[in-house]
């Protein structure tokens, strides 16, 4: 993404801010990046020690200092943001506006409220923080194609879906019949619970079937879904194959400049002109 | 689908009902068919949450009065359709037919005969009506590459299955002379229920091998489950590539014979004649 | 496999016997095929009955003469095969006259030696006879691309499970150390049993990480798992591909004769010949 | 890796030292590597009987001395590959070099050491051995396909694995919410252990949700990572199959310029030309 030209050109100050902040093909800016992909994850790993007791209760107090320097931190990285974008407002609505914001609300929540302790897990969000820094990374292009090859079977997956989720209301409802409360399926939604568990080849084996008659509908179930997990690979292999083959042929038309020719294309499939 | 013309012309009205209820190209047909999947859903989510012990206790008169709504409305639709086809007993005994019927049967069977309450529980059947409004939708053609796929692959996935129940029917022989009743193997059916658990990379941990030569066969039927799942994977992964090639065009050039052009191909990615 | 025609001509009954018992492609050889599948199936079936313990003792008796019944007929056929062929001790000593001499003999043995009860859950080894059957019949085909792409896969399948089996040493040395005896891992092989339950993800559960660091270690090795899997499907799926295109075209080269050339293939790829 | 010609040729001593030790085409060095193959085997397995507890107490002395043979024959040969090779520091500070190392010392130091019972489990390492050898077999090409692939799908597998890490964080805080400490969700560590048990399918059931949100969330992070583990599974898949062809032949045709001829093609299968 490529600064903007626009009319009104920015105020040097604010322009070198910007540069700094969103881009990453300036030294400065790549030494941003990577000091807050530091941060992130640094402030994720204290989110997630000072949640367990023992650490909590020995260096409680040096974490949420450093918690709050984070918090401090990222409270003027979310202002410098601000400043440097040409549509405050337009940028403090998008996905990762939101995203910068909810890095600092929760301490700031929990100072405020001292009933929020609850909130504070909200923080582990700030590793979503991260995708952003990676947006300008070299593994786009990897990403892309992954996101291509998903969102090119999304409908097949939908449809795999459904009939996931059918077979799953039905075989729950199957089970609730066939061994009832005393053995653990106590309702159609445990029933669709433990199908999700079998059918996805989970198996925690806390809700197990113990009648005879319920084994063998399990077995019947185990063995479909170890066949339906087929279709989803078959699925996202293909278009991966597809959106590979696309990615790796860089080749324009010369004719009409039409790409995303095959590898062994000798001819554009679009004019007809030697490629 | 669309109306199929005939000698005798039918009625207005059978006609246009036929259309609102059948087909959904009309703005009527259209708003009928989320009416419908609207029905479906709430009535299922209603069967789910009434077989919740503590939302039935509190909760079990609205829902049996909702319950009775729902029945209302799809014996009066199920009315509707007898009267607006052409051949009512050819629809009564088709596949949806039937399902159709058992949307309503339940409940009224319910009502007559008061020992019948476990019958109750076949109503999440009603599910399988919401594929009759998606046969109409957009979703038809992935479907339909699906099946395909499915369908190519079905005898390569019955010798594939014949495989795995032979494995199933002897490793749970195995296992129950190796562990033996003691260690809850006590039959060859429980045996092959633990088979089919392990293969399939279930595992509940309800029944689990406690010897040490047990161990090391399941260990081995583990290893062998683990490049068994490959195979129909493999399957219908290169069947679905097939499916979706020639779903994508079965044109052949006219200067080279080449086939598996693309959906937007003009010319000959070959040779470059025109298709 | 047609009759061998051999220079000493076989006595007609001989001849007769072989085609009905060996071949199927005569309506006798099929009705004997469809009569032998029953009488297996039916006997692994008792087998696997005989061995509940509340059908043993309700049914055992009728059971026991029903097994006597089906050793009758298999020792019968037994004897008609080694009859019907020209050299009864190579068909004796081949796979499948193993295969069907395992058929009759525990149950003589029981007989015979009464300690032997335990020989008795040999029978279900008859299942295999099962093979025998459909190797005549139309799934050959179909059995005959998996098994090319399985031999095909073999040598990278090979290597694969060196690897798995590496880890899976590693890691329940790892593990026995980590987690050690209290945790139930008191052994290094108990280890490796723990292993291959979490790289296969089967998970039973009977053994899980107790330990901070063994949990941690144990989630590297899913992750690892869960990555690994891929390999072997992927292996798989492009051998079958490459089996299933040579299979699917019948092209000869009218040139050279050669066969197996890709659906594209618009010259023959050994002498250049248009196909 | 031929024997390098270097300017001052070695010793006649060495260098016939150097061939048996390191290469594997003359009888000698055939003859040792199978030797060295076994002693590894053996050695290892031993290890593996010593740790559990009914066999050290009964052979454990008859172990030992087995323990001490094997450490002496892998000194000797560490010896021996240190006097034969030309350059000795470089080769004790290679990777193989080191695992050579790995081999002799724990046994040394715990008889010197009293105390370092606990190293003598890092001599299972003594498997990776087993690489050096196959290193020289033919085995080489298909593990070099298996590893081309996973070089080439490096990229998108990190991406993966990063998606799937960030779900894992994100997961296991919010169980630690849901769930909490008394159903054993103590900690978001926890919860991220959890988290990687439930999304590998391998489902242990030491941890599973207990409360209705926490099942319910629990379903959707199942069906989630039934689909997630399409993807690496269709990363490998893809790049399996360009190695693969591209392992098979990398000739273009001088008529045409197609690439991926088989392997056995003596003309174009498109133009007919000769390759």
């Amino acid at each position: 993404m490529p600064y903007p030209s626009e009319q009104s050109a920015p105020t040097g100050l604010r322009a070198r801010l910007h540069t700094i902040i969103f881009e990453s093909d300036t030294p400065a800016g790549r030494a941003f990046d990577v000091g807050l992909l530091w941060a992130i994850v640094l402030s994720v790993l204290a989110v997630m020690l000072e949640s367990v007791e023992a650490i909590r209760l020995q260096y409680g107090e040096a974490i949420r200092v450093l918690e709050w320097c984070f918090t401090g931190l990222f409270a003027l990285e979310y202002g410098l943001r601000l400043v440097s974008v040409q549509r405050p407002l337009r940028y403090a609505l998008s996905f990762f506006g939101l995203v910068d914001l909810m890095a600092i609300l929760p301490s700031l929540l929990s100072l405020m409220l001292p009933g929020m302790q609850s909130l504070l897990v909200v923080r582990v969000l700030r590793l979503l923080r991260v995708f952003r820094v990676l947006k300008l990374a070299s593994f786009l292009g990897q990403a892309d194609v992954l996101l291509t090859a998903l969102r090119a079977s999304r409908q097949k997956i939908i449809v795999f879906l459904g009939a996931v989720l059918s077979t799953v209301v039905i075989m729950g409802a199957v089970m609730y019949q066939v061994e009832g409360a005393p053995n653990g399926f106590d309702s159609i939604p445990r029933g669709m619970y433990w199908a999700v568990v079998t059918m996805t080849t989970v198996g925690y084996g806390d809700l197990a079937p113990k009648t005879v008659p319920g084994q063998f509908i399990a077995s019947v179930l185990m063995i479909m879904g170890y066949g339906i997990i087929a279709v989803p690979t078959g699925i996202v292999s293909v278009e991966l194959a597809q959106a590979t083959r696309q990615a790796i042929d860089p080749r324009a038309c010369p004719g009409c400049g039409l790409q995303g020719h095959d590898l062994d294309a000798v001819h554009c499939k679009h004019c007809g002109a030697s490629l």
